[in-house]
């Protein structure tokens, strides 16, 4: 399992937000901040109670078309010799609830005590890591 | 011109990172962050002397293949209210160096006093702005 080291463990559950990018039907890309959590070897992220535009979401059209899609993890630091990110590219699938990714999703963020989970039934993204990439800025 | 409002050419001047989705040839998705400044309507980000694996950059040749990209900027907050974020798409294309690009991203990022603006010769990715999408997390 990909996901089973400790430091990238530790990275994902402490990290509050990753900016996803699928690919339209139409081959576009397209990018959006998600919230996740780690349950089952997996990122889930919710379609959750977030102002929506009450569409289908893109990214939940594109995952069912597309189900490539890429994860960034990053940080910005003024000390360009600070700098890093975490690319895990893997595939999508639609799922409607899961026990685990849910407790995982309530125990990370406490903001859904007030936000609904789910914005209608329910519907994670689950992803499923294929590859990781790490960079950081080492001055050559 | 797209980027012509106050507000968004104040973001876009003060903020240093964005998250640049392209698309590969085998139509998978890819994520990097980028520095950027803008000029001349558009946003610039070079090949700069930052690390990088020595193999044409995947960003380099993807746009290449694929123009359209996608940009992210946002910020995360653990306050979700004040959660928002600015997605930019559009067309990229590479230019062996610009005047007026050079001298906006030297001027945003002090950095480049010590960091080369580009690894090897001139290479700047010019993303011309076709649709601004903006969100934030307005409860309903």
């Amino acid at each position: 399992m990909l996901l089973e080291d400790a430091g990238l463990e530790r990275l994902l559950d402490g990290w509050p937000i990753a900016r996803l990018a699928t690919v339209a039907p139409d081959g576009r890309p397209h990018l959006v901040p998600i919230v996740f959590a780690r349950a089952e070897g997996a990122l889930w992220s919710p379609v959750d109670g977030k102002s929506k535009t009450g569409r289908t979401l893109a990214r939940v059209r594109h995952v069912t078309h597309e189900p490539r899609v890429s994860l960034m993890f990053d940080d910005y630091d003024d000390d360009w010799e600070q700098l890093w990110w975490l690319r895990i590219d893997g595939r999508a699938t639609l799922v409607a609830g899961d026990p685990a990714a849910e407790a995982a999703l309530r125990t990370k963020y406490p903001q859904y005590r007030d936000v609904a989970l789910y914005a209608g039934g329910p519907l994670l993204i689950r992803i499923d890591p294929e590859h990781v990439t790490t960079w950081a800025n080492v001055p050559t």
